[in-house]
């Protein structure tokens, strides 16, 4: 079933209203929730905000933060989030970083004291309104085990850059550090298919085809997939992504790190506070001169695009292509939602007095 | 064989003055390149010295480069390397880094027109010396295949990131954003062994465990190593660092950047010059305390150290740790080089008139 973006927004924003969001920061919130929707990571987007309101019973949300820099540089500061929503304390931060890069020529911002931020690319993309490249992580629940580790220790810890282009769209890569993000995974214990070797690892650290391995006391594997085949450098970018977001800031890190599922309790003796992310901007005239720097993009982009693909496979694409085809075809048709996230999400509704019907 | 580091670097250095460098570029140049034989890269170590003796011959590279600054802000720089060897014109940038990092709070480099600058790693560990964070990137000859494509468009593009504890060896990530290094196939070539399925593909983009896979018009894959288990991530890694180390400098990218071997001739419609670095340097007291980060990053260390291993495996290691331990080694008991490395040094040497004995 298709539902349209605004119906949507407009539902998200209700329901954080409702959990004591002010207005401003509700549409926010629901604006970076739902890029995720748009985009295609349906994992990250309105199938997850009764697992946000879940986090705010357990008082584990601030819905009224007070978010403030505690650190800075001219070109750096830590932001401390106050416990409030990630949706909405990673907006803050993302402009503290591109105020900074007006003036030093770049900006970067670790924040602690936070909570689960939606997909890494859309704050990446802000940059993009100010000729700057934009960059972004954020450390996650731990459900990833390091090269020759039977423990979790990290999550799966994306990394997004987002570099502006002329003619061209502008290049957004948005990757988690592991062979498979989790919503892959999702897709696939729902469909009762296995998942390929080299994603997940069984309890015992064996190699396993089971989606269910990771519920089952098992972890995703890092980039790479095997020690082989590079998985100590998925290890290793997913470390870095930890270290920049929490070490840095103040937040908790590794298997310390708040688990986004409310049943799941946060570690009794935390390192930090919260989740941390990691954000940067850099104004590209800092470097040569925009115009100049686009124009190369173009050639750059223009190039790959038409590489010679290998017989029989697709075009070679330009990370950001399939999420923004997807984005316009959504935009136009609709949000397609599973029906069991439709029934969590009515029900919801019905719990704190929002209607799910369009016209109400 | 096993030779003393020190007999290697005075012979380097000498090589080096005779095709023209001055005193201290010889010896930072030597320094940097035998980093490499030191940390266990053996193939971008002393092996190469006359690899870039014959770009010397070929008039491509600058023995007396006027590097300088060409843009800069308060965080950010663009140095011309003026065709010199980047193993001296990569200290140069990374030292601009870091004297920005020192009054803005980072430092962001960008190079171009430089030449092949040895291993990532030895840039970015400069940094830890004055309580930073280190980042080093360079792009490199096309030797990589984007997913889906026959051609090659990419080099084997590292990330370095090094990063300061107190009681604990430093954190330093040294990475090909490929499923292995060139190096690596280089010695599956001598030992004429087969390599792992997802390391190369073949001319037709077929995947191939033949190491000469390469040689013969195959290519390396980007880390992931095919679709299904993520090598589009990798390729938009590489990609990152082709654009940040070229495109923001106005090296060559791409397809377009130099080979290092003489024998190729660079492309004959340039798109920039030379080929290009990134470097970054953070202060880490421009986010916290640097004693409170440091005992925080031992925290994280141990922790990850400690990490339960799959049963029959080795212990989890820390990015930094096979390096640390190699170099250990081999600064007491020597370098090994293999008997062609040798020959073709002591004909290098009986050519520029240096002799390759250590009493001489």
């Amino acid at each position: 079933m298709n539902f349209s973006f605004e119906q949507l927004e407009s539902f998200t924003q209700k329901i954080l209203r409702k959990i004591g969001c002010p207005e401003k920061d509700a549409a926010t919130a629901a604006r970076v929730l739902l890029s995720a929707d748009l985009r295609g990571v349906d994992s990250h987007g309105v199938a997850r905000l009764s697992g946000y309101v879940r986090l705010w019973e357990a008082n584990r949300i601030n819905p009224v933060p007070n978010m403030c820099i505690v650190h800075e540089t001219p070109s750096t500061a830590v932001v401390d989030g106050d416990g409030g929503l990630g949706l909405v304390v990673a907006p803050f931060a993302m402009q503290v970083a591109i105020d900074k890069a007006k003036i030093a020529g770049t900006g970067w911002v670790s924040v602690k004291n936070s909570n689960h931020y939606g997909i890494a690319g859309i704050h990446a993309m802000e940059a993009l309104k100010h000729d700057m490249i934009g960059i972004s992580l954020t450390n996650a629940s731990p459900l990833v085990s390091p090269t020759f580790s039977r423990e979790r220790m990290l999550g799966t810890n994306p990394i997004s850059v987002a570099i502006p282009a002329n003619e061209q769209p502008p290049f957004v890569l948005d990757m988690a550090t592991t062979t498979a993000a989790n919503g892959k995974l999702e897709i696939l214990q729902r469909k009762k298919q296995d998942a390929p070797l080299g994603w997940i690892q069984d309890r015992d650290g064996n190699p396993t085809t089971s989606p269910l391995g990771v519920k089952d006391g098992g972890a995703l594997l890092p980039l790479g997939g095997d020690r082989e085949h590079g998985s100590h450098k998925g290890y290793g970018l997913g470390s870095v992504v930890d270290i920049f977001s929490a070490v840095l800031s103040g937040a908790n890190y590794g298997p310390w790190v708040p688990p986004f599922v409310a049943f799941l309790e946060p570690h009794p003796n935390p390192v930090g506070e919260g989740l941390g992310h990691f954000f940067g901007a850099m104004r590209i005239d800092a470097f040569r001169p925009a115009g100049e720097f686009k124009k190369h993009m173009d050639q750059w982009i223009g190039r790959f695009r038409e590489a010679e693909p290998v017989e029989g496979q697709k075009k070679v694409l330009i990370p950001g292509d399939p999420e923004r085809e997807l984005e316009a075809e959504r935009r136009q048709h609709g949000i397609p939602l599973l029906e069991p996230v439709v029934e969590d999400l009515k029900s919801l509704g019905d719990k704190l007095g929002v209607s799910w019907d369009q016209n109400d």
